[in-house]
């Protein structure tokens, strides 16, 4: 004879590894839209490493993360151009010395987050991509109106290349 | 009358969420052993992200990743000492210079992956951390015998206020 345990129960059990897998934070739903009413991805900070960046031209050390869409395309080099649905966080701060290991530069103040978000269609006035910056810690949306967009994508049209993307995903064993 | 699903039905549920949920990565298990027996640990290349740095002294550039106790106690600023079970991953690239960014370093070839493992009985030897380090993309563990550890430790010892430990986690809004 076969046994038997009710639907409810079996419900029970797949709600209960829902939320055991689920991100904690949700504290991004507070964070005001950026102009162009883009949302500040939820989750982003958990998001996985694609590659970390150093500018001296103003003193900022950045880390690269991405959804899953867009880690799985870094992970095998299908990033030109990057499948719809990527989404690219830059999480960035101002240059700080480490206060054990003069030689070396580590995150100090947080500057802001930024967002590259694929869209083909979406975003085709942009290039098939949609910009969003918060800053500070206090996460202020960037831009005056929706059109700070066309300043992003400016800035990044040497990377035209790329996908009008500059981050390269950094060699993983 | 209650509905009700075979108690097998219900374990394919389950092992299906188990699959979607678990790493997928377990190429971890074909790299030899740290001298000191420590394994690399698997799936750390999608952990989630604790700092960055970048060092003019050797010219690298670094991306500090945790396992799930470290990142709880990153966030939750519980690093005096780091908890029992955290698991610290560093990701070394030698510096490149960015192609279109004159003024941007990006990470180059892969130099290594290090890490520090915390189990304050296990490893009371070498101040309740062990340690491992694995060269380049062939993942090559470093070390003659198990005695590295203690060059390791000997570098670390200007870390003591900080549980030996140079990371400390960057901002997050």
């Amino acid at each position: 004879m076969k046994k038997f345990l009710p639907i409810k129960a079996m419900f029970l059990v797949i709600s209960i590894q829902a939320l055991i897998f689920q991100p904690a934070n949700s504290a991004e739903k507070q964070v005001a839209p950026a102009p162009n009413g883009i949302r500040i991805p939820e989750g982003y900070k958990n998001w996985q490493m694609i590659s970390s960046s150093h500018r001296t031209d103003n003193q900022t050390l950045r880390v690269i993360l991405g959804n899953k869409i867009a880690v799985k395309a870094a992970r095998n080099a299908k990033t030109k151009p990057w499948p719809d649905g990527t989404i690219l966080a830059k999480i960035v701060w101002k240059d700080s010395q480490h206060p054990l290991w003069q030689a070396a530069t580590v995150p100090g103040a947080l500057v802001h987050t930024e967002f590259m978000l694929k869209d083909s269609k979406k975003y085709v006035s942009t290039k098939g991509w949609g910009f969003a910056r918060w800053k500070g810690m206090q996460q202020q949306p960037y831009g005056k109106d929706a059109d700070f967009a066309q300043e992003c994508l400016t800035c990044h049209l040497p990377a035209k290349g790329n996908d009008y993307v500059f981050t390269k995903p950094a060699s993983l064993p």
